[in-house]
Protein backbone atom coordinates (compact mmCIF):
# COMPACT_ATOMS: atom_id res chain seq x y z
CA UNK A 1 0.00 0.00 0.00
CA UNK A 2 1.17 3.29 -0.77
CA UNK A 3 1.35 6.58 1.30
CA UNK A 4 0.03 9.53 0.29
CA UNK A 5 0.38 12.96 2.78
CA UNK A 6 -2.14 15.39 2.72
CA UNK A 7 -0.55 18.86 2.14
CA UNK A 8 -2.02 22.71 2.66
CA UNK A 9 -4.26 23.82 -0.49
CA UNK A 10 -2.66 26.70 -2.80
CA UNK A 11 -3.31 27.96 -6.15
CA UNK A 12 0.31 27.26 -7.74
CA UNK A 13 -0.05 23.61 -6.66
CA UNK A 14 -3.53 23.19 -7.90
CA UNK A 15 -3.08 24.75 -11.06
CA UNK A 16 -3.08 21.66 -13.18
CA UNK A 17 -5.80 20.46 -11.77
CA UNK A 18 -8.30 23.86 -11.77
CA UNK A 19 -8.82 26.54 -9.55
CA UNK A 20 -8.71 27.37 -5.95
CA UNK A 21 -10.88 29.85 -5.36
CA UNK A 22 -10.30 32.34 -2.70
CA UNK A 23 -9.87 35.76 -1.74
CA UNK A 24 -6.21 36.19 -2.79
CA UNK A 25 -4.61 40.03 -3.73
CA UNK A 26 -6.65 43.02 -3.72
CA UNK A 27 -10.13 42.85 -4.87
CA UNK A 28 -11.00 43.44 -8.57
CA UNK A 29 -13.68 46.42 -8.18
CA UNK A 30 -14.65 47.73 -4.58
CA UNK A 31 -18.91 47.77 -4.29
CA UNK A 32 -21.52 48.52 -2.21
CA UNK A 33 -20.47 52.10 -1.26
CA UNK A 34 -16.82 50.28 -0.65
CA UNK A 35 -18.28 47.95 2.09
CA UNK A 36 -17.87 44.82 -0.34
CA UNK A 37 -14.79 43.51 -2.37
CA UNK A 38 -15.80 41.81 -5.31
CA UNK A 39 -12.38 39.02 -6.72
CA UNK A 40 -14.45 38.83 -9.83
CA UNK A 41 -14.37 35.73 -12.74
CA UNK A 42 -12.30 33.45 -10.25
CA UNK A 43 -12.92 30.15 -12.00
CA UNK A 44 -13.16 28.40 -15.16
CA UNK A 45 -16.77 27.01 -15.25
CA UNK A 46 -16.50 25.03 -18.29
CA UNK A 47 -19.29 22.72 -19.91
CA UNK A 48 -19.80 21.19 -23.41
CA UNK A 49 -22.66 22.76 -25.69
CA UNK A 50 -25.40 19.95 -25.24
CA UNK A 51 -25.13 21.17 -21.26
CA UNK A 52 -25.56 24.22 -19.13
CA UNK A 53 -24.35 24.85 -15.74
CA UNK A 54 -26.30 24.33 -12.99
CA UNK A 55 -26.52 24.74 -9.17
CA UNK A 56 -26.88 21.83 -6.95
CA UNK A 57 -26.41 20.94 -3.01
CA UNK A 58 -24.12 18.06 -1.64
CA UNK A 59 -24.60 16.81 1.89
CA UNK A 60 -22.22 14.70 2.49
CA UNK A 61 -21.18 12.56 5.80
CA UNK A 62 -17.54 13.19 6.76
CA UNK A 63 -14.67 11.66 6.83
CA UNK A 64 -11.74 10.41 8.92
CA UNK A 65 -7.99 10.62 8.15
CA UNK A 66 -6.28 8.61 7.38
CA UNK A 67 -8.55 7.64 4.69
CA UNK A 68 -7.92 4.75 2.01
CA UNK A 69 -8.73 5.79 -1.41
CA UNK A 70 -9.55 3.10 -3.77
CA UNK A 71 -11.18 5.10 -6.87
CA UNK A 72 -10.91 8.29 -8.66
CA UNK A 73 -13.61 9.71 -11.49
CA UNK A 74 -13.84 12.36 -13.78
CA UNK A 75 -16.03 14.02 -15.51
CA UNK A 76 -15.14 14.35 -19.61
CA UNK A 77 -18.21 17.17 -20.23
CA UNK A 78 -17.26 19.50 -17.34
CA UNK A 79 -15.69 21.37 -14.73
CA UNK A 80 -17.30 20.64 -10.94
CA UNK A 81 -16.58 23.49 -8.44
CA UNK A 82 -17.81 22.63 -4.95
CA UNK A 83 -18.07 25.54 -2.40
CA UNK A 84 -18.45 24.55 1.14
CA UNK A 85 -20.97 26.35 3.32
CA UNK A 86 -19.21 26.20 6.26
CA UNK A 87 -15.79 27.21 7.37
CA UNK A 88 -14.36 23.82 7.68
CA UNK A 89 -11.53 22.36 5.90
CA UNK A 90 -12.05 19.67 3.42
CA UNK A 91 -9.57 17.21 1.58
CA UNK A 92 -9.67 17.99 -2.24
CA UNK A 93 -7.83 14.61 -3.66
CA UNK A 94 -6.88 15.16 -7.60
CA UNK A 95 -4.28 12.90 -9.89
CA UNK A 96 -2.30 12.99 -12.86
CA UNK A 97 -3.44 11.72 -15.64
CA UNK A 98 -0.63 9.27 -17.31
CA UNK A 99 -2.05 7.96 -20.69
CA UNK A 100 -5.79 7.84 -19.60
CA UNK A 101 -5.15 6.20 -16.03
CA UNK A 102 -4.61 8.53 -13.27
CA UNK A 103 -1.41 8.00 -11.38
CA UNK A 104 -0.10 8.70 -8.05
CA UNK A 105 -3.09 10.63 -6.47
CA UNK A 106 -2.22 14.04 -4.57
CA UNK A 107 -4.67 15.07 -1.10
CA UNK A 108 -4.44 19.17 -0.82
CA UNK A 109 -6.17 19.78 2.43
CA UNK A 110 -8.38 23.30 2.34
CA UNK A 111 -7.91 26.26 4.79
CA UNK A 112 -11.12 26.72 6.02
CA UNK A 113 -11.96 29.68 3.54
CA UNK A 114 -11.19 27.86 0.35
CA UNK A 115 -13.40 26.28 -2.37
CA UNK A 116 -12.10 24.21 -5.33
CA UNK A 117 -12.89 24.07 -8.93
CA UNK A 118 -11.69 20.83 -10.86
CA UNK A 119 -11.14 20.83 -14.45
CA UNK A 120 -13.23 18.91 -16.98
CA UNK A 121 -11.44 15.30 -17.17
CA UNK A 122 -9.59 15.84 -14.37
CA UNK A 123 -9.03 12.68 -11.89
CA UNK A 124 -10.46 13.22 -8.37
CA UNK A 125 -11.38 11.86 -5.26
CA UNK A 126 -15.57 11.77 -4.62
CA UNK A 127 -16.13 14.85 -1.95
CA UNK A 128 -14.58 14.37 1.20
CA UNK A 129 -15.62 16.86 3.90
CA UNK A 130 -13.33 16.73 7.42
CA UNK A 131 -15.69 17.46 9.66
CA UNK A 132 -20.02 18.28 9.85
CA UNK A 133 -21.71 19.58 8.49
CA UNK A 134 -20.54 18.57 5.09
CA UNK A 135 -22.37 20.73 3.13
CA UNK A 136 -21.65 22.32 -0.01
CA UNK A 137 -23.25 23.96 -3.26
CA UNK A 138 -21.91 22.29 -6.20
CA UNK A 139 -21.81 24.09 -9.89
CA UNK A 140 -21.28 21.50 -12.19
CA UNK A 141 -22.42 20.69 -15.46
CA UNK A 142 -26.45 19.79 -16.12
CA UNK A 143 -27.56 17.45 -19.38
CA UNK A 144 -27.83 14.10 -20.40
CA UNK A 145 -24.84 12.43 -21.73
CA UNK A 146 -22.31 10.33 -20.23
CA UNK A 147 -20.30 12.85 -17.64
CA UNK A 148 -18.68 10.31 -15.11
CA UNK A 149 -15.80 8.04 -15.58
CA UNK A 150 -14.09 5.72 -12.52
CA UNK A 151 -11.14 4.15 -12.20
CA UNK A 152 -10.23 2.08 -9.33
CA UNK A 153 -7.21 1.53 -8.47
CA UNK A 154 -5.12 -2.49 -8.01
CA UNK A 155 -4.05 -1.36 -4.83
CA UNK A 156 -5.45 1.10 -2.64
CA UNK A 157 -3.89 4.64 -1.38
CA UNK A 158 -3.50 5.81 2.37
CA UNK A 159 -4.23 9.06 2.62
CA UNK A 160 -2.47 10.73 5.87
CA UNK A 161 -2.15 13.69 7.74
CA UNK A 162 0.49 15.75 7.47
CA UNK B 1 -39.71 56.56 7.61
CA UNK B 2 -41.14 53.08 7.08
CA UNK B 3 -40.02 50.70 9.42
CA UNK B 4 -39.77 47.00 7.52
CA UNK B 5 -39.56 43.81 10.37
CA UNK B 6 -37.31 41.13 9.69
CA UNK B 7 -38.73 37.46 8.54
CA UNK B 8 -37.57 34.10 8.08
CA UNK B 9 -36.38 33.20 4.43
CA UNK B 10 -38.64 30.13 3.17
CA UNK B 11 -38.88 28.82 -0.14
CA UNK B 12 -43.06 30.18 -0.34
CA UNK B 13 -42.14 33.29 1.01
CA UNK B 14 -39.38 33.73 -1.38
CA UNK B 15 -40.66 32.08 -4.70
CA UNK B 16 -41.67 35.55 -6.66
CA UNK B 17 -38.06 36.88 -6.14
CA UNK B 18 -35.79 34.12 -6.77
CA UNK B 19 -34.41 30.51 -5.25
CA UNK B 20 -33.82 29.82 -2.06
CA UNK B 21 -31.20 27.06 -2.12
CA UNK B 22 -31.22 24.82 0.97
CA UNK B 23 -31.52 20.74 1.79
CA UNK B 24 -35.00 19.97 1.53
CA UNK B 25 -36.80 16.70 1.23
CA UNK B 26 -35.08 13.71 0.61
CA UNK B 27 -31.82 13.52 -1.91
CA UNK B 28 -32.34 13.72 -5.41
CA UNK B 29 -29.99 10.81 -5.90
CA UNK B 30 -27.24 9.12 -3.06
CA UNK B 31 -24.14 9.20 -4.52
CA UNK B 32 -20.38 8.39 -3.11
CA UNK B 33 -20.97 4.74 -2.27
CA UNK B 34 -24.41 6.35 -0.31
CA UNK B 35 -22.19 9.34 1.87
CA UNK B 36 -23.84 11.83 -0.08
CA UNK B 37 -27.30 13.27 -1.25
CA UNK B 38 -27.11 15.00 -4.11
CA UNK B 39 -30.13 17.81 -4.54
CA UNK B 40 -30.19 18.51 -8.04
CA UNK B 41 -30.58 21.91 -10.00
CA UNK B 42 -31.97 24.08 -7.39
CA UNK B 43 -31.85 27.47 -8.91
CA UNK B 44 -32.57 28.99 -11.94
CA UNK B 45 -29.17 30.10 -12.93
CA UNK B 46 -29.96 32.93 -15.80
CA UNK B 47 -28.23 35.00 -18.27
CA UNK B 48 -28.77 36.33 -21.65
CA UNK B 49 -26.73 35.09 -24.73
CA UNK B 50 -24.21 37.57 -24.52
CA UNK B 51 -22.92 37.25 -21.48
CA UNK B 52 -22.04 33.73 -19.14
CA UNK B 53 -22.20 32.42 -15.60
CA UNK B 54 -19.31 32.89 -13.92
CA UNK B 55 -17.76 32.37 -10.70
CA UNK B 56 -16.53 35.46 -8.47
CA UNK B 57 -16.30 36.19 -4.58
CA UNK B 58 -17.48 38.77 -2.65
CA UNK B 59 -16.07 39.45 0.47
CA UNK B 60 -18.21 42.15 2.46
CA UNK B 61 -18.11 44.50 5.50
CA UNK B 62 -21.21 43.31 8.05
CA UNK B 63 -23.84 45.02 9.11
CA UNK B 64 -25.92 45.37 12.26
CA UNK B 65 -30.01 45.71 12.54
CA UNK B 66 -31.11 47.93 12.72
CA UNK B 67 -30.35 48.96 9.49
CA UNK B 68 -31.37 51.81 6.97
CA UNK B 69 -32.24 50.59 3.75
CA UNK B 70 -32.00 53.92 1.10
CA UNK B 71 -30.94 51.81 -2.49
CA UNK B 72 -32.10 48.72 -4.14
CA UNK B 73 -31.09 47.50 -7.60
CA UNK B 74 -31.43 45.19 -10.37
CA UNK B 75 -29.95 42.81 -12.88
CA UNK B 76 -31.38 42.97 -16.00
CA UNK B 77 -29.09 40.63 -17.82
CA UNK B 78 -28.82 37.67 -15.62
CA UNK B 79 -29.43 36.24 -11.60
CA UNK B 80 -27.15 36.55 -9.21
CA UNK B 81 -26.14 33.28 -6.75
CA UNK B 82 -25.32 34.76 -3.26
CA UNK B 83 -23.42 31.59 -1.25
CA UNK B 84 -22.38 32.22 1.90
CA UNK B 85 -18.96 30.22 2.93
CA UNK B 86 -20.01 30.30 6.62
CA UNK B 87 -23.09 29.20 8.23
CA UNK B 88 -23.85 32.86 9.60
CA UNK B 89 -27.30 34.36 9.04
CA UNK B 90 -27.29 36.65 6.25
CA UNK B 91 -29.88 39.50 5.47
CA UNK B 92 -31.66 39.23 1.69
CA UNK B 93 -33.80 42.29 1.02
CA UNK B 94 -35.36 42.46 -2.17
CA UNK B 95 -38.63 44.27 -3.16
CA UNK B 96 -41.78 43.76 -5.88
CA UNK B 97 -41.55 45.96 -8.74
CA UNK B 98 -44.65 48.38 -9.15
CA UNK B 99 -44.36 50.08 -13.28
CA UNK B 100 -41.09 49.80 -12.74
CA UNK B 101 -39.99 51.00 -9.73
CA UNK B 102 -39.62 49.00 -6.44
CA UNK B 103 -42.00 48.77 -3.81
CA UNK B 104 -41.88 48.47 -0.09
CA UNK B 105 -39.29 45.96 0.62
CA UNK B 106 -39.03 42.66 2.29
CA UNK B 107 -36.58 41.79 4.59
CA UNK B 108 -35.46 37.96 4.65
CA UNK B 109 -32.93 36.45 7.33
CA UNK B 110 -31.40 32.98 6.52
CA UNK B 111 -30.67 30.37 8.74
CA UNK B 112 -27.48 29.55 8.56
CA UNK B 113 -27.56 26.90 6.00
CA UNK B 114 -29.11 28.60 3.50
CA UNK B 115 -27.92 30.55 -0.02
CA UNK B 116 -30.49 32.20 -2.40
CA UNK B 117 -30.40 33.21 -6.29
CA UNK B 118 -32.02 36.55 -6.90
CA UNK B 119 -33.74 36.50 -10.38
CA UNK B 120 -33.35 38.49 -13.03
CA UNK B 121 -34.68 42.15 -13.16
CA UNK B 122 -35.49 41.29 -8.93
CA UNK B 123 -35.34 44.61 -6.97
CA UNK B 124 -32.71 43.54 -4.10
CA UNK B 125 -30.38 45.60 -1.44
CA UNK B 126 -26.77 44.99 -1.86
CA UNK B 127 -25.14 42.02 -0.02
CA UNK B 128 -25.48 42.39 3.93
CA UNK B 129 -23.97 39.87 5.80
CA UNK B 130 -24.88 40.17 9.92
CA UNK B 131 -21.66 38.62 11.09
CA UNK B 132 -18.20 38.31 10.18
CA UNK B 133 -16.48 37.09 7.73
CA UNK B 134 -18.93 38.32 5.15
CA UNK B 135 -17.19 35.72 2.46
CA UNK B 136 -19.92 34.70 -0.29
CA UNK B 137 -19.54 32.73 -3.50
CA UNK B 138 -21.21 34.60 -6.24
CA UNK B 139 -22.36 32.97 -9.67
CA UNK B 140 -23.87 35.83 -11.80
CA UNK B 141 -23.65 37.21 -15.47
CA UNK B 142 -20.38 37.98 -16.66
CA UNK B 143 -20.50 39.93 -19.66
CA UNK B 144 -20.36 43.14 -21.65
CA UNK B 145 -23.32 46.04 -21.38
CA UNK B 146 -25.64 47.18 -18.49
CA UNK B 147 -26.20 45.14 -16.19
CA UNK B 148 -26.82 47.20 -13.30
CA UNK B 149 -30.11 49.77 -12.56
CA UNK B 150 -30.19 51.53 -9.01
CA UNK B 151 -33.07 52.97 -7.36
CA UNK B 152 -33.15 55.28 -4.62
CA UNK B 153 -36.01 55.56 -1.96
CA UNK B 154 -37.34 58.92 -1.51
CA UNK B 155 -37.87 58.09 2.18
CA UNK B 156 -35.49 55.43 3.35
CA UNK B 157 -36.92 52.34 5.42
CA UNK B 158 -35.50 50.98 8.58
CA UNK B 159 -34.88 47.51 8.50
CA UNK B 160 -35.38 46.09 12.25
CA UNK B 161 -34.71 42.50 13.81
CA UNK B 162 -38.07 40.76 14.65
Amino acid sequence: MIEVYTQSLSQELFAPFGDVIEVSGTPDKMINKAMCGRFHDRAHLQTDPEGRLGLSLFQSQSFALPLMLEMVERHPLGSQAFIPMHQNPFLVIVAPDQAGQPGTPLAFVTNGAQAVNIGRDIWHGVLTPLADPGLFTVIDRIGSGNNLEEFWYKTPFRIIPN
